[in-house]
């Protein structure tokens, strides 16, 4: 592996949505005396790692993705950099970073990236490290200023969906209304009137009923939409909203 | 003054308007061969530097722009950060590396501010430097890759006009409808019907009207106003839009 940098890397916020709940992939930081095997740090963080030194850092941020989920071809945007001069100076930080032997610097840039998975058609894997989907609301301790990434995160996901369609990378290709809704709804925060919710998703060109329904579920089955963009790129019209 | 990381920068794309056009402030890089006085490079850069070994990077992007036009307190705001391998393989970008004295390194991730400046009330400085406002429609040829930064920065700034009331940034504190009008159409690319446009003004609470006309110009001097940013936060409601 060719060498990385030892003050800049990528972090991922990596959203995932499980039809119930919206999710943040997280992965452990562990370390143990090597004799006494007494836990030093057990907690976790954003997915994330050291660019290479030939390496854009759009592609590290792709290569890390494949590495945790398998998945390329995902939405995965760069959205901020953090840069503070102490942001890793918590002495548990301190620690974790002392005991690698890569030998990265204290001061390190991290350019931050939003993506956006279909949770329910990956499998997680990661050689030696345990990663798991936490609800947003219920996060365990994070490391590094990882709470203060994974809140901006989730606050520019908040702002896309108000105004993109980008929602839809959270679903399977084929979803229901009801699906979309508690999409919505654990994004924003909040709850939308099912019968209004509906009315305004029928009224997108973008979003298209199939002649199919829901298969192997308990409750009636419901009908099934996908989502176009080639349709939603053709229909947009320029926004001027200057009054917000 | 402390060291400098050698392969973290931070560049601003700095707007001003002057009531006419809107322009992007750039600074001269010059390069001469010390005893024929051959001219090696002449083109122009964004303003940016390297920043310091224990500076947080938003301060870093504070300093140069203050260093710059004598200014704090202005609009400045992380827009995207550049890092591809090869940003400044160019040869001319080489030779300009090569012959500065503070050692940087040829693979430089730069993070880009978008700032706004009323450039009717500022006086640009920077010793040694040629720094000149260029109207964003005519720009010299500009070094690295900061044609490609500084259309980024433009895109960004036509999207946040158009959600957000920022565009008094660029504005004194005191202006007329049709000094607004001839902004918005100036970052917009656009005309605007100016009946319209006043219209749709003076319905913005926040735009408040003072019993106030323009002094010495040459036309009938026009009515005065002022944006209020707190009546702006006070009055603004929710917005949901996922259709667009």
């Amino acid at each position: 592996m060719p060498k990385t940098i030892s003050n800049i890397s990528v972090d991922c916020v990596i959203f995932g949505f499980d039809f119930k709940q919206l999710n943040v992939l997280l992965v452990e930081r562990k370390l143990e005396e090597p004799k006494s095997k007494k836990v030093l740090i057990d907690d976790w963080t954003l997915v994330g790692y050291h660019i290479l030194e030939d390496e854009n850092i759009d592609n590290a941020a792709a290569r890390i993705l494949k590495s945790m989920s398998g998945l390329d071809h995902v939405f995965l945007e760069q959205f901020h950099t953090f840069g503070n001069a102490n942001r890793l100076n918590n002495p548990k930080d301190k620690l974790w970073l002392k005991h690698q032997s890569e030998g990265f610097s204290d001061r390190v840039v991290t350019v931050a990236y939003l993506s956006l998975i279909d949770s329910t058609s990956v499998s997680l894997s990661l050689k030696e490290r345990n990663v798991k989907w936490y609800p947003v609301n219920e996060l365990p301790e994070l490391g590094f200023d990882h709470r203060k990434i994974f809140e901006k995160g989730l606050d520019r996901l908040r702002d896309k969906v108000r105004s993109e369609p980008i929602g839809f990378e959270l679903l399977p290709e084929k979803f229901t209304i009801s699906q979309l809704q508690r999409l919505y709804e654990e994004i924003l925060g909040t709850e939308f009137d099912r019968r209004n919710f509906r009315k305004k998703v029928l009224q997108m060109k973008y979003v298209i009923p199939l002649d199919e329904k829901q298969k192997g579920v308990k409750h009636k089955p419901a009908q099934l939409f996908i989502f176009s963009r080639e349709v939603y790129e053709k229909t947009k019209t320029e926004r001027f909203d200057f009054s917000v």
